[in-house]
């Protein structure tokens, strides 16, 4: 088997769980390549040393550049501010290198459109860090609904709710300021992603985003807390999205109901292992919402046990997602989500924005 | 203890939950006015005789205005289509009877505003039948949220879900034509009482109002499936509702979610006897949503059961409706939701039908 | 339809939740007889008088024998404390009056057998009051089960645990003393007629029953607090109880996991619309428990709410089991639970008692 | 920091399990040892060097003494069969290198005795690998009760359920004879442990352990299928424990309720991520089994994520396993569940089997 080398820009909350992904997927899965944890880069010469350390890398840098152009770096990750992602994309793809970019993919649509034709110029392998649709069940979600296992779908709620704001008293810092870490910037992506996965692209958006808490410790909050979309999909089905860093006691609702003629399928991320499935056939009297425990049955989860209902994890979605990353480069075939992907996000994240301005409904194809 | 007699008209579905409910309410609670069932009313002779034996009613009738008039009949419950409501409940008021009439208390809401100048001109007890508020849950989470308990609140997501027509081979019925037997007519009355009063009137609203099945059995469709609503407040907070008689799966999706500065409160109606609160309180590590089981703690449940999490069910929420209607007729007061709310609903669902057309949004005020 | 006069012996908790059942079931059910409120009795005549006029009983006495011999009292339901359940019986029998008696039938095997002797021996209805078994959900289960839906039943695991007593601070009372008050003489007769119901008679049992808190307030505890008991089943099955007053958190705790060859139910009576059921068929990545909301599909609730998911309650099993009494008084068939069920359960108590104190396997049939 | 060469004797699903843990314990956690895949073992060269390649070790061998003595190799996990546990670790201790043994630790009590002497012999780090109860929820289940957070513990219920043999037609194989592979041998330890773990020694056992299925496909079944356990822990507190591996639908039910006098715990496997606790302070009203989603303010939780709810996995509660282990070699310190808690848990296996054979109570310390 051939190893590949993996640098890594960034070495934070994103940056630790891609390091544990690589080092841990040649293990967990048969992979086409084993990744070797070649670099990692952080803001100075200490972070930097310090994450090679600690996550077991070969070398160290504070300067992307040096980690992109380096010879034995083959793929890279970008784990670092949004600000940030363009630059090195577009030069990672300069040298033909296949890149793994979290999400949202770039501050905007622009910004985006430009590293999508970056990514298509050079050919290479290109995804978008979207981790929660890689649970095994949100996996199986999506068979089920593409094979109409529940008939014609006729609406989508998602929901991405957590509540790290939901305090007036926690004090501005660098998220209550910049689109890009407001709610829509941060957090909309997930279910945006989500819907896209489930039901298709978005095509118009109605939305109403709002600032809950003005202030913060005296100093303006500049971005948005919180937001209710509704949303017309391409396949004609509607949807709504509610979205909010102050909803109180969510702490990770990632949620989705998605209804069809034949079955409705529900599921919270914050019982990730499960999948609410209703079939409407047998017998009336014996229908209702099943709590399918994800097992070896479902997509990916045999790798991490034999068991049945003994539980993946968050940084198992990750690893799902390093084994994708592995295949799309291999293979050279494209894994979704690809840049594309994250530029339909972005897309859409600019269109609500600017409908919540506007106060009507926008095509998201303007934005 | 006084007596007071009934009379009803309608005794299908909601003329005998009624029925059942006057003839129960005065063992169960200690009321002021103790029900005597005088009179039921129905469209022929057989049908009205054939009510008035199975409920235990004195007399039947096959004409309402009969049933108004008689000196023996003292309140009035209006369990009857929609189309009859303004006249049974005007001739009542003219002649200084109290009324209780289902929900949606007119087909439109100038229908609904003659009422209520009727009712206002009478002086006598109305009520408008939004049962679904009366659960010891929902009474509940009213009181907690009208104490503070969760402090400022911040958010509301509303639900009415079910099924009954989410399969498309079921055929074109009575439900499937005019507007006040569609989702938004005959659902959506509950979810927007729920949101008055959980969050206080609603201002404005964007609706997305769609009819998912356009023909059933070659007839077409000529009202609405399915609706998402986005709402604001007039406390300033936002919210979003979603109604739907094609939700597959979801029977009784009578559900709610609001979140607080301080806390959060959710609840299905699936599941009636419990509500779930989150307090922002006490040591991180302890926090989450805990199930609250109704109890003698509770709004009216001790009535019906000294032991908590014993549970209470529909027809008991009828009981409580009825207890209070006899106590606003005795007691002078007026119990919400009077005629007034029963106005201000639909006020909004014939704005959410006129934001839909418009594609805008539009102010309930002026609807 | 002809009417038939019920007296009430006792007006407490009971008491009332017969007389408001035996009010409401004409109305909610088709019955082949109307039920009189004919007559209560209580322990004072001011109490007695009391009862009469809140559940609108047309008489009153403090002395059961003159409710008894009552010639327009037809049919007898003892709701009053155990130590009075035999003598009324009897004195009922003897005159050919059908008995419904509260649960636990007697105080010991010996005085329930004599019970059942004279209600055979008169030939006339006799019930005793397990009313959770005639929850929808329950009489679902029990017919799942008899129709081999989840194949052989391999194992069953019930539960009845409240919390009323967990606090050790809480004072001595009636309910502290006296075998027939303890956990087992109280709250075990409800999980053992459950395993009847579901899984047929138990043959043998190994209990370890034990007070808690042996003083309260300065007081010796002289009843037991607490059992956990194992059985097994003349099927050949194994089964667990556990019994607890003191079981902190738990209000309504009457739960059960039946499993079988081809599929498995569970229940748990805080959630009583709901019941749980895993089928071994279909494709293994779709099996799940799954959450059947009770609905006009199930027995007897339909004549509660015409929409699936809207909940009966607690009061809606003692209608029902009035519906049942009146049905066995008007057909001659016998509805079970009758007496010898009353018996067979208090002879399960019993066993587990001796058991306990031997520490030893004991056969049910020798007590 | 320090490199610590581990061995790992087996490769099937639980080898897999401690190689992908100790490849990735260094990166999550900041260990104070960097563990180094020095060798695997299995049954023959070729398999053997299938792992090795699969899982990154350096060497491989199909001969554990090889591995034992290789001079590179400092630390052994055991994850081959039972029948293998003793004589490994004897020569593993013998030569002073700290050994991880999967559970249970031995085929019967006096082999386990054996081993405990021989790790307390050679005073080098010694753990059971009991993984489930690592969970964040049952590590802060543990502290909660430690630090009286629920009172003075009044119950245990303890439960490990799955259905791998629930179908009767599964055909025998090595799980279906040897007492070992039974549910006591292979189930039961976990439950037992989990006892152990949050209510101290068991002192004396009641069983019912039995054999659903006596053949299958022609074949005696030679082991257990399903076992009743009632307890009687040190503490004087009493419990039930009930292991099954044909509990149809039940996939990873490691599950306890315990109840305290200002409290209760509750937990299910199936959705690990959760833990419930009821707590009997603040208003009446206000109470309830609050669902606790673990987070970085829980145990061992944010080395895997900083967001709450985010949820760990099966694979994760080994990486803890593996910082645990290393800890207990870098500091001296034991960790427990050593062997002495893994021969703790045989004797009550064998002290189940002995009393469902006698039909009695038995005294765990003769066993």
């Amino acid at each position: 088997m051939s190893e590949i080398g993996i640098g890594i820009v960034g070495g934070g909350y994103m940056g630790k769980a891609h390091a544990v992904a690589f080092g841990a997927v040649g293990a967990v899965f048969d992979t086409a390549l084993r990744p070797r944890l070649e670099m990692v880069c952080a803001t100075t010469p200490a972070s930097a040393e310090r994450y090679r350390a600690a996550f077991g890398f070969a070398r160290a840098t504070d300067d992307w550049r040096v980690l992109v152009a380096d010879p034995r770096v083959e793929a890279i990750v970008i784990a670092s501010p949004q600000d940030t992602h363009r630059d090195i994309a577009l030069a990672a793809f300069e040298l033909g290198k296949p890149v793994l970019c979290e999400k949202p993919l770039a501050e905007t649509s622009d910004l985006a459109r430009e590293m999508v034709a970056a990514a298509n110029a050079s050919g290479v392998a290109n995804m978008t860090g979207f981790n929660y649709i890689r649970t095994p069940a949100t996996q199986f979600a999506r068979q089920l609904i593409a094979e109409g296992r529940i008939g014609k779908v006729t609406s989508f709620r998602g929901e991405m709710t957590e509540d790290f704001l939901a305090d007036p008293n926690t004090p501005a810092s660098w998220r209550t300021s910049g689109d890009a870490n407001g709610c829509m910037g941060d957090l909309a992506p997930h279910p945006i992603n989500c819907a896209h996965a489930l039901m298709g692209p978005i095509e118009a958006v109605s939305a109403l985003v709002e600032t809950v808490h003005a202030r913060r410790g005296g100093v303006a909050v500049t971005n948005d807390d919180q937001a209710h979309l509704t949303v017309r999909f391409a396949s004609g089905a509607h949807g709504s999205i509610f979205v909010s860093r102050v909803a109180t006691g969510r702490k990770m609702g990632y949620a989705y109901d998605v209804y069809g003629t034949q079955g409705a399928i529900r599921f919270d991320g914050e019982d990730q292992n499960a999948l609410w499935l209703y079939s409407a056939d047998g017998p009336e009297a014996e229908r209702g919402f099943r709590k399918i425990l994800t097992g070896p049955a479902h997509p990916d989860y045999l790798a991490f046990c034999q068991g049945p209902g003994h539980g993946t994890g968050y940084q198992d979605q990750i690893i799902i997602e390093a084994r994708d990353f592995l295949h799309a480069i291999a293979s050279g075939e494209p894994v979704w989500p690809t840049f594309e992907e994250g530029l339909a996000v972005n897309q859409v994240v600019a269109a609500s924005l600017a409908s919540s301005r506007a106060g009507a409904w926008v095509n998201v194809a303007d934005y």
